[in-house]
């Protein structure tokens, strides 16, 4: 298989990429007696009398399980547990040096989606948070829906809500640039997989007029009779000019591609696009629609790849959203915190917008602060936290 | 409730015991397309092609579940999964101060013991190996019995056999100190719990000539109506003098007292116990032989407490047990392994033993390393590793 040990790539995941220690030296009887028994039976005996201090007294807390079956992985699709534990370990890893959270990757040996959701229930007691990561559609919005509804903490598929913030960002920005708003722009999305059905809502909850979804089978609309139970759904909340047809008829006219999907689009599509258009072509490595030809139509370019400006990257938003969330004691992550998350990312370089400009970098260490402050003051609005935290309130 | 969270205990728990943390920084491009993508799809793939590249390549390698369900916790006993999380920080913080290993509670909250296999094996994929913790009798036997049919990790359970390695390696140096060999002694076990079945076993395995164990009930025998599966197994393999009653009838001329229930033994059968006798009173904080009146007839007296000489702690044995499981990638921890980790513990302090010094304390540094050592010479041995390391080889 030609894999090259040697090489750095290789290197950095030596041993694996996470390391866990203990907050205290555990050097003497007195710490062994403090941290371990008999001190902690104490501690113990007070979680069991009032569940709501394993708050302040267990990692818990702050803790994020990364959690996946290994059936999407990157672009490497169902390679299985094992094979995606390095991704999850890097997630994990990005929570900790982006936010400062603990967070530990679960890499579940089975697909089942019923047994995904009593496996990640029963071993909710150890988390804080549960961060679903990829999952293949359209089992990840069944697994989310029922785990949001038993489980009284944070529950968020990145691969959905961490796209969708980040896309909605982007976009308010690009329509500032463009001198546009939000509800003027009629938008394509190519993909009906997590990361469109999730943009599709998000942007109407924000105010776009009119979007248009396309699958592989071209534009969603409520006269196919191929659609799962998601996009019936969408069929039913887009598409109000009632399009059918390839994604080529949507692209007509078109202000805005969202491209989710790594379906290429060719330049004599591109060219049918609206003036002053805004392309996010999000597949990597390769976009849906070359850079190069969508720098000459559209007035904003997009892409998932960190050697292009404007990299729409999810790491805007899932360390300040579990840190927003867990500041707040929140006990879900409820659409007006993701909105929140979105406008706070699209604040931070509201000074400064371009073309070339319309999301912070990934390294803005803004970023992840203004994130969580917008998603913790949320949540406390929307009524999902039981106590007002000094920091909030503000 | 009356806690004192102003306390050093509570002060030591704030937030949690334990830290996660990437062991690359993060901040830049150029560690970000090395730790995740693109780069890491490298890593992923080789995975999927070769999984035991997942042993170099993922922190799972040496990366230990502590696992309950919170039944029986310290001297607490069901106090559940989130009142049970400190216990298992507490214990996660050993594997990594003591061995250096990573280490993850996993509370669980289902008390059912399909539903605890069925979890642990599917979030297997995540760990290297899988310590079970104060999870009670006699559920515990049966699910790390399924678990270790089920999953190519080690499985231990820390209650059973931690236990039953520390306390066999004191009762071979107390039997070397007092003159005797393991074989000659007649020990009774009070206590047919996690620990007691254990101990058993492991002590008839080292070649302890008889053992009577006792349970609430008395004496356990093949003619009582009342044993549970693994009651039965023990009155199969121990009591070959066929003793019945109480517990007083096993103790008249025993050299060796275990004790591991917590129930009171009064002076006046201690008394009636072989001259020259051993008595390991292990019940914290209150052991089931004062240790005044055990000094007044035993050569040798152990306990679980940190405040007299020959502490019986566990943190003597499971730190390096999974270390050297984790060395030699074993698949299992063998029962020869177990004795070996014992001899090994014993051998520490085979040079400078006294009454008063039959086990090394939990913060000699040469302990885990010893135990490591053995284990993984022992695995390779047994056949239960795939490859053999250098550093065990030699």
């Amino acid at each position: 298989m030609g894999f090259d040990v040697d090489s750095a790539v290789f290197r950095v995941h030596e041993g694996g990429k996470l390391s866990l220690q203990s907050r205290m030296p555990l050097v003497d009887r007195e710490s062994l007696s403090l941290a371990y028994t008999p001190g902690v039976a104490e501690v113990c005996s007070a979680i069991a009398a009032d569940e709501s201090l394993a708050r302040a007294y267990t990692w818990r807390s702050r803790l994020v399980a990364v959690v996946t079956d290994g059936t999407a992985v990157l672009g490497l699709g169902n390679i299985g547990p094992a094979a995606a534990l390095p991704v999850m370990e890097g997630k994990a890893a990005l929570f900790s040096e982006f936010a400062g959270l603990n967070s530990v990757p679960i890499c579940l040996d089975t697909t089942d989606v019923d047994a995904i959701v009593d496996t990640v229930e029963r071993i909710a007691p150890s988390f804080g948070g549960i961060n679903l990561e990829d999952i293949s559609a359209p089992r990840c919005f069944e697994i989310e829906a029922r785990l949001r509804e038993r489980l009284s903490i944070p529950v968020f598929h990145d691969d959905q809500h961490g796209t969708a913030i980040v896309v909605l960002a982007a976009l308010r920005n690009a329509a500032a640039v463009t001198g546009r708003t939000l509800g003027q722009l009629r938008v394509v999305v190519s993909g009906a997989g997590a990361a469109g059905v999730a943009c599709a809502k998000i942007l109407l909850a924000a105010g776009i007029g009119d979007i248009a979804v396309a699958d592989s089978k071209g534009i969603v609309h409520g006269g196919r009779a191929d659609l799962s139970p998601v996009k019936a759904e969408l069929a039913a909340i887009t598409n109000t000019s009632g399009l059918t047809g390839s994604i080529a008829e949507a692209m007509v006219g078109a202000d805005v591609f969202l491209g989710l999907s790594a379906g290429f689009v060719p330049e004599d599509i591109v060219r049918t696009m609206a003036p002053n258009s805004i392309i996010f072509a999000l597949a990597n490595p390769n976009p849906e629609v070359d850079p190069e030809v969508a720098h000459r139509y559209a007035a904003i370019v997009a892409t998932g790849r960190s050697d292009y400006p404007n990299q729409i990257n999810n790491v805007l938003a899932f360390p300040g959203v579990f840190a927003g969330a867990f500041d707040a004691g929140a006990r879900s992550i409820t659409e007006n915190m993701k909105l929140a998350a979105a406008a706070a990312i699209s604040e931070v370089v509201a000074g400064a917008l371009a073309p070339d400009h319309i999301v912070p970098t990934p390294f803005d260490s803004r970023v992840a602060t203004a994130v969580a402050e917008a998603v913790a003051r949320q949540a406390i609005l929307d009524g999902v936290t039981d106590a007002v935290p000094a920091a909030a309130a503000s």
